[in-house]
């Protein structure tokens, strides 16, 4: 079977499955804000029109403005781009042909883009049941690599590594003169945080890339940023397409980037949402990891490979994230988007029918 | 003096010749439907809001379905992107390091994203005043070349290439395994126009990229397509980043793309204005290029150089695209978006002033 590559457009998903896709159904497979975009986004979206026949800043001043200054870094240590995938892609652009080690299982498009590059890649896997990243073993296959793709807090199991740890992975690579991309597309879904941000005028092997689309709920119009030492933004910047980011994602990313009581107020709400769900998962014998931020990895002990449960679940129009095409995961586990209050409880619903009828003792 | 490498953003002009924006300005350096976007797609804007939390459809099958079925094309034979400018970038990605004829003066994106990719670039330099592309001095530029690029109608001239002419290039360049890569991006501006899509099932080495952001006035949500054999698609395809073109650039081309009406409506509007243009340059005494499109180079032929004329347009408020950067002009040229009856009536009142005081007699 051909898996799609990501979750997201469910449509793809049932067509692989041979299934055809039920009227009704909720889509825990994009890992997306469960509020929705922030409320006066909608109230300026009339205004934004006024804006559609009119070409993107190419330097997007405005927005890089005010996230230099809510991060405390330079304008020049800053790249707009058209979503964290771009990003990516720009990223194993610039790595073309060279050795990357890709820390598994870890988001998928690493892979992809660098294997679209030519890249010789690497991976370094953590194991179940904790995904562990030890920073010994990491060093061997560091050797003589280039660059190192580290995703934190990590997609698809929702762990966050320790600060310690990134920084000795960082120091690490800067002996050897490899770059460290640190993909923190979620981090705005911790509760506590410290930002790693500072570290990119000490270290200038670090590229930080950031999605804004999760946390705002605004995949469909594409933004993220990057932030690196100013030589490496100039030579990004010059593999990017000219207007690559459209003037609504900078608009919305403007009006975004500094609302702190929107972003407080989705922390707490994933957290009390995850607190609930996993308390469920607990009494009803599932395993989760130990996720701290808006998605997680579920599965039945019961059960060798998930498929059963997988199938179960699409019938009641219940869309997990397939894990098939995570190595070290070959779907043996399923990811879960943490959203809504009530869509969270239909999905413990559907997950305690399926435990009257599957447990241990049957 | 740095030069914007680009129209539209004005500010960025202003600041390169040490001016301060004027409060009113008329921008005639984006080459932009005056008329602005289609009306549907002004009522059908707050609709599209209840999709900028869903990631876009990554294979955009039903904008495919509706360019493949007007194209009278297979949709494996299309790619959606993020702008014409992303397809050029993505062309240029194919192309790293080798050798590319490109024809200047062109539009300055080919030469840009080719040196990004490290080709090794050759001009075949057109002439003025008329730009005439003779096919036996093309085939002495195209010896040993990987790719040419070649604009119809060519930006910034607004000329068009006489259709037996284009299919010689593309059956000379076949002989020698040369790509075209023919950019369409303004086709649709023209009243008569044989569409040479169909001449991509003929032609192996021809790729055609077309813009949706000049004749729908979408610049800021970005949108083209391109079209080759499906060998081609695929390999670009893979180099793009994921979800690179945004939900609502795609909604609003699967609502634009059939609307004939206004493709045509626009057209004659273009037309008429042209025609008055023209009118007023020769009775002013102006030179214009032989323009069949919405933008037009023009110059005062009592000037040596424009700058005069530059300067007191951009005080006046009227804002032309400089052409410093276009090999071949080097700012002996102006170059004029055609825009609505009302600007284009600002524009010639300014002009007609300049005149008073700019003549042979002087």
């Amino acid at each position: 079977m051909i898996w799609p590559s990501h979750g997201s457009n469910p449509r793809y998903l049932y067509e692989a499955m041979g299934l055809s896709l039920p009227r009704e159904y909720v889509d825990f497979s994009a890992n997306i804000n469960p509020m929705g975009p922030p409320p006066d986004l909608k109230e300026k979206w009339a205004d934004f029109y006024q804006e559609i026949n009119v070409y993107p800043d190419p330097y997007a001043v405005k927005l890089k403005e005010r996230i230099a200054k809510k991060e405390q870094i330079s304008m020049e240590s800053i790249l707009i781009g058209n979503g964290g995938a771009e990003l990516i892609t720009l990223a194993a652009r610039m790595l073309t042909g060279k050795k990357v080690v890709i820390i598994q299982p870890g988001f998928s498009e690493y892979e992809k883009t660098c294997r679209a590059n030519k890249c010789e890649i690497f991976y370094h896997q953590l194991h179940e049941p904790d995904f562990e990243l030890n920073i010994v073993e990491l060093r061997s296959s560091l050797v003589e690599a280039d660059a190192l793709f580290l995703c934190n807090p990590n997609n698809p199991t929702g762990l966050e590594y320790p600060e310690s740890t990134v920084i000795s992975i960082i120091e690490e690579c800067e002996k050897q003169n490899c770059l460290v991309i640190l993909d923190e597309a979620f981090y705005d879904f911790l509760v506590k945080y410290d930002s790693f941000i500072p570290y990119i005028n000490r270290f200038s092997n670090l590229i930080i890339i950031r999605s804004m689309t999760k946390m705002f709920a605004i995949p469909g119009i594409r933004l993220g940023y990057l932030a690196a030492q100013p030589e490496i933004i100039t030579e990004l910047s010059q593999l990017q397409s000219h207007w690559s980011t459209n003037t609504i994602a900078l608009l919305a990313g403007e009006l975004c980037i500094q609302n702190e009581s929107f972003i407080k107020e989705t922390q707490n709400y994933i957290f009390n949402e995850r607190t609930r769900l996993f308390d469920f998962c607990k009494k009803e014998d599932f395993v989760v990891t130990a996720s701290t931020v808006n998605f997680y990895l579920l599965r039945d002990p019961y059960l060798k490979d998930q498929f059963a449960l997988f199938e179960f679940l699409l019938h009641s129009g219940i869309i997990p994230r397939h894990t098939f095409n995570f190595p070290g995961l070959e779907g043996r586990w399923l990811r879960f988007a943490i959203k809504s209050y009530e869509e969270n409880n239909q999905l413990m619903e559907v997950l305690a029918l399926w435990r009257q009828h599957h447990h241990s003792s049957l």
